[in-house]
Formats: C-alpha cells, structure tokens, sequence
C-alpha cells in the first residue's frame, strides 16, 4: 500500500513550540511510527506545503493509495485547484485521514463539509481530553479500548459544522464541559475519508501516544482496503448510458 | 415563507422543444403551480442565471427561505463564489431543493456531492419512469402513493456518485433496466437540501404532474420548517470558545 | 393530536425519595406541563401499568398519536405481547418518546435495540449534566440553546448499545468524564422513535426544566407530524404482488 | 474463521421442485461453493432446523463467528428464545447473513425489523432480476460489476419494512416494474448484519451463479473482520459504572 503524508510544515519550521516539540517534524514523526510499527508493505512517501505544487502533483495522488493529511495555518494558500484534486482522487478510491486541523482544509470543505463548513469551536488550554470509542468492532477502533486520555492537546468542541458522518467512531470528552464528534468516517464515491481530532502541533502527541497511532494505522487499514482507481461506468454524465432492457 | 425559483432560463428562451414543452418557462410552470395549489404564505420570488450576478445576488439569497433551482447546460458559467453563497446560505438554515439537471450544478456538488462528485448515467430515450416511495410517512412524501409513473422523461441511472443520503426518500425504476435514488434529502448544518429527479425540459412534468408538484411542495414544507439565519456560536472556528466548567 | 403518557407508576407510588420528588407522579408532572405548555389540539390521556393489561390495551394504542413511555423497575413484567403491540402501532405511524430508563423496556429494545441491547453504563451519584444540541434547525431542537444542565440527574454513559440512530439530536457531557447520546431519533415502518435520557425519578426534572419540557413538546410535534395507520401495500408478505408492467 | 451454515431444510427435504433445484439441500450447496471457492482458513459447519434444539445451541452460537441463515416456511417454529440467542450474539460481535426469506424469521425481525418489521411484497413468476451495486468498493462488493442479473428468482419488492440500513449495498430491478433495497448492511452491538435478497428454493442460484457467491463471500470476511466476543464495559445496564474523573 502506498502511503503518502502531507504536511503543511510551516509551524515545523518556524514556530519554536512546535519545533521542540517535534523536532523531526509533524510528517516525520508520523512517518517514523509507521514504519516502527506499521505494516511491512506500507510505502510511506512524504510531501509537504513547500514543493512544487504544494505536494499535492496529480502524479503523486494518482500513486497514492492513502493519503495522511496534516494542515493549520496555510489553507487558504493551498489553490482550488490542488484540493479539488484530492477530491477527485478520494471519489476515484483514494483514502484521506485528515488530521487535527486539517479539518479546515478546503479539501476537508470539499469532502465533507458541504463546501463551506467545517467550522467548530476551539481552545488552547492545553487540557487532557477522553476519547471514547462509539463504533465497537469497528476496523478503526480495533484493540483501542473503551475509552483513553490525551494528556493535552487543543480542545475542539461542538458545533462541528460537518456532513452527517456515515459512522460516528469517537467522541471526546472535556474537563472544560465540552464534547466533540472526534472521529467520524465517510464514503465518498469509491473512497474513504476518516477525520480524527487529536494532535495539536504543540503536544507530541503522534509521537508519544500509541492509542493515537494505532488508531491512525487503523485507519490507513480501512481507508486503503480495496482502493483502486475506480473505473464508474458513465461517470460524472459525460458519456450517455445505453438501454439494457429488453 | 419566502421562496425563491432560480432558474438557467437558457433552453427555455432559445430551445425549440422546450420552448413548446414550457412556453411559460420552466420557473413560469414552477410558479404557477406553486401559486395555485401552495400555501397561502408563500412568496414567490423569480431569479434567472441572466440577470445581475447570475440572479444570485447575496440580499436576495439573505432573504430567501427555500430555493428551487433548475439548471442544466451553464453550471460552468455560474462562478465559484456564487455557489459558494448558496452552500453558506444553506449551512445557515436556507432550504435548497435541487431539481433534475440541477445534480450538476455547482451548488449540488458542495452541499452534496463531496466537492467533486454528483456524476450519474443518462439517457433520452422519452421513456416512461416509476418512482417509488421509500421513506413512509416522512413529510415530503405525505400524499403521495407507494408508487406513480412519469408518462416520459430522461432516464438518470446509478452510478449516481452523491454523498451518502441523510434520508433515502424515492428510488425510480425505468424501463431500460436501471435504478436511481431519485430523491434524497441531506442536513447541511441549519440547513436542508432535497434533490428530486424528475423535470427533464422537453416534458411538461411541472406543469402537468400533480404527484410532482406535490412531492415539491412538501419538500418546500419540510426544508423551510424552522429555516432560519442560525447563530452558532463560535461558527468556523473564527472565534474562540470559553471554558465553560470551574 | 391523541398523547397517551405511559408509567410504570410503582417508584410513584411506593419509593419515599420519587414520591417526594413527584408528588403528582411522573405522569402527572408530564401531564400538567403538557396542559399548560402544549398546543391547543393535544389531548393527553394517562396509563400506568398497574391498568389492566399493563395500560396497553390495542385499542389504546390505536387511538393514540403519540405515546409517552417512562417505566423502570418494571419492564421484564410487561408481556411481549404488549411490547409487540407498541412496536407494530409505531411501524403503523404512532410516535413513540421514550423517556430516561425506559431505554431498557421491552418495546425499547424491540424497536431501537436490535432485539437483545439498549445497555447502557449508570451511576447515582447526583451530578449535572451538560446537554449539547448536535442537530441544529432539527425539529425537537427548535429554540433549544447550544447547550443547557440539568443541575441533578442519574449519570447514563456510552457504551449505549442501540441500533445506529437515524438522527443524532443531542449528546450528554458528565463531570465524572462519560459522554452519552442523550438523544436519538427513528423512523420505524410508517412511524417514529425518540428517546431522551434527562428524566432520572428521584429529581424533579420533568416538574422543573424549562429545556427539558420543550425538548419533549418538540418531539411530540416531530413525532405525532403525519401520525396515522399507514395502509402498506402488501405489508408483511401477507398477501401477493401483482405484477404491474405489462 | 468459524462459519455456521442454518437452514430450516425443510423445502429441501419434502418439497419436489426445491429437492429438483437442490438435491445436495439449500445448506448442501452454500458449503460446497464456500469449500470449492472460499478462504483457507474457513470451518464450515450446518446447523439445521430439525436438529436439538432447532441447531441453535448455546454452545454452537458462542463457537461460531459468521452464521449464514436460510429460513422460509417454518420461521414462527423457531422459539423465541432461540431466535434471541442469535440476537445476542451478533450483540456480542458474531456476524450474521441473512439469505432470501429469511427477511422475516424471528432473528431479523429482532435485529433488522424493529421488532415486528421486515415485511415486503413479493411474487413467484420466475422472472430475472437486475442486482445493481450502490456502495461502491464496499468489502461486500469487492470485485461485483456495477449490475449483474440472476436469471430467474422471486421478486421482492418495495415497500421493505426495515430499520434504516446502516449501509445500502445493493439496490434490485425487476421486468414487473419493481424495485428492492436487495443488499443492506447494518452494525448491532459488536456485529454485523448483512441481508441479501437472492436464493429462492426453486431456482439453483447458490449452486449456480457466480455474482451471487461472490457476493456472499464478500459478506463473510465482512461480518467476520474483528468478530469476538466483545466485553462491554458495563453492558446491559447490569453493573455499575464508576466515576472516571477526580
């Protein structure tokens, strides 16, 4: 399976708080635990913000089995275009994890936000939250248990302007009296997209928790299942369906 | 309740047969039955793709309630930003009832069609189409009979590539062979959008079928029930949430 | 609009701390803010399930509407067959709001709990809650705030072993850490399910909460909207289809 | 992965046309199809209704991790008790497919029927069927074309009275001019639930047609993915929750 993380790596690079607390970036701390403890067949590719058409290339996307997507401070600079390439791709087979802020992505508003939304309520008091699993059984929640703490991370809290999700996995918990819809999951045309809140860029959160990363390994699992490039028969009414009957 | 039907108005002014199928134009046949058989507190406001900002102005979708829109040849040509208006207005508590061709409209692919999506497969073979009743007692099918036959109209088939249903209200069966999940209903924030399938522009199906006009005044009914300019609070995350326990 | 409210009315009757609690008994407290805060059209009728045939007579059930159920200690006493009863009368187009611990009764698990579930994890320990709305613009959420507390409630908390609701409406925060969907709504056949899990016996809740009240006259109205004896074609393979093509 | 075979073997054994159609019995040619084309590691055992017990021992229930049932004439003989038996496990995180007919036996109506539910139409003209795939690159379509036809079989069609699939798999055509929810998919508890309509006793379509074993196939690794005997924290309401926070 060929994995791509994106980052923006802009606080990576610039910001201190970020920088100690993921000196080897947020896409190299994630890439390290996926190949600590991934799968032996995950190929893991990097881009970030920086390149060429900000990492996001239609070559790159089209070798992509799953793509991990971390974004903040930058969505607004990342072109129309490029997002609705990610779109485009998900609808064709591609798995997304959008991650923490990401969520504010254009391809997040795109996917599944009804263009516009995404929005939700926010704080930075560097507070623990619980995470409860609601989908039992579920391949995301495999061997994560009933419920676990982040010991700080940004509270992201309700409303949570999103398409209703085709399955509601996590909710999380506040000590400030806040819930979040943490961890949803959609279909969208032949691929999956799963948006998972924890990891605040100041908390070394993908690199020290395990219940984090294996949820997230989970999610590759289940996003990258049968990805393909899906080939619809009449696809987006360019080309004209024949009778079958009689 | 304030209605307002947008209409392409292009097929309708320089097509033969449509002009013969409704020399009232579409949004005229619209109107007209609206006018005669809706509710007494409807007012019906007229919005074509030729007048000022494609009839999209803000002012007018801020005073809009419920919106029917028909369109079909120039989607490319209503710009990004006023579909935008539509999906804001939408996530704000506006009704959006998308009819036929309007599957591909720009505003039917953020709001329900994951940004990219929202293909399908067609046909026009003037055929006839049976469209069956599946969500029983909801309001937009309060009336309506398990099942009743548009005497001809274009055939839409699946795949239809359009984010998953909230509610699945109407699956259509056609002659040649194929299904349609030909009205869906979705929430999209304090928002309603109902698409319904049948309306191709050489057919007086508008004018004509009292069980069409029904199902399109009782989605009018259901997507203006408490349609509003919803206040959330800290909406897009653009502010910032307070602690709210001690 | 017929409103049956059925109790179980032993804890009414026999427990010092829910006779003090409800001095009228829960459903004379519900009774008496219905009367004072309900629509014109309501008729409220009352049935414990110390009447005969636990209060659940079939010709009750098919003169009313909208059923109310809170019931308890109770629930293995009232037969299947009875429970039946109120499962086929909402697949008919009867609504039915099930209120607190009647998340356990019979006609709970047949309609919402796949047979065997309704689980739910509970302790008294006297706390507030936090009740966060999730459906925005919803029916049973009309002029309900973002969020509002019960200032004393039995704490309810996932895991909630229930049939994936066709709507989130509301979702619970506890200050012990749990998190609940408080509120979560239906459609079975031609009717409808609301359960809503504010209400525990020992605090005057239904008596005393504006919130609470108004969440239950919404969900009266969404619930009882179309109420009817639904006549399906051919229900339950009972009798034959009869081919319609030619 | 442990898969039990439950027929009701009674149309097999007595009835000439079905004897003619399956003369190795309905349960006879689902194992031969799963030995000859299913995975390694799949432990085929049948359970039949003329065995101890209607072949739904406790013990047979709690060694099993996807049960494949086929049921028809003899549903109401199934004691209630049993048909719980089965609910309780899928609870617990058993699969369960749900062949044809067996729509409405006792299990379904207890899993996927609200509790009284289940109902269709349906007649016997032995006319081909058009199975249409709606969840694109869903495990359960793995490798399914975007429409296949069974080239005779009962129809089945709307209204299905059904609780709100969790997932829409498959959507059915008919010449009579039908439709059918034909392939749905739901979670209970830990398990998972997948009804798929073809297989009448008379037509040899599980020994026979490719689609429809693959289908079938498909379904088991779902349903069994994670199967187990999930231990809920708290289940059932039966013991007490503990306070989580200081």
């Amino acid at each position: 399976m060929k994995i791509t993380i994106w980052n923006e790596n802009w606080q990576d690079r610039f910001q201190d708080d970020v920088k100690a607390a993921y000196p080897e970036t947020i896409h190299g701390a994630i890439a390290n635990f996926l190949k600590a403890r991934g799968d032996k067949d995950w190929e893991i590719r990097i881009r970030t913000m920086d390149m060429e058409e900000c990492g996001l290339k239609q070559e790159d996307l089209d070798d992509t089995d799953v793509m991990l997507y971390w974004g903040h401070l930058k969505h607004k600079e990342v072109p129309d275009e490029y997002a609705l390439r990610i779109a485009e791709r998900v609808h064709q087979g591609m798995g997304l994890i959008l991650l923490h802020s990401a969520h504010a992505s254009k391809a997040a508003k795109y996917l599944i936000g009804g263009g516009h939304g995404c929005g939700l309520t926010w704080r930075e008091d560097d507070e623990h939250e619980r995470v409860w699993t609601i989908a039992h059984n579920h391949p995301i929640t495999k061997g994560i248990p009933q419920a676990f703490v982040v010991p700080a991370d940004e509270t992201y809290a309700e409303p949570f302007h999103i398409d209703t999700p085709d399955e509601l996995i996590f909710i999380t918990w506040y000590p400030g009296g806040e819930v979040f819809r943490s961890g949803i999951a959609y279909r969208r045309g032949a691929g999956k997209v799963f948006y998972f809140q924890p990891g605040h860029e100041t908390f070394p959160i993908y690199r020290e928790q395990k219940e984090v990363q294996d949820v997230i390994m989970n999610a590759i699992r289940w996003a990258g299942e049968g990805c393909s490039h899906y080939e619809f028969i009449n696809d987006n009414g360019r080309s004209h369906g024949t009778r079958i009957e009689p």
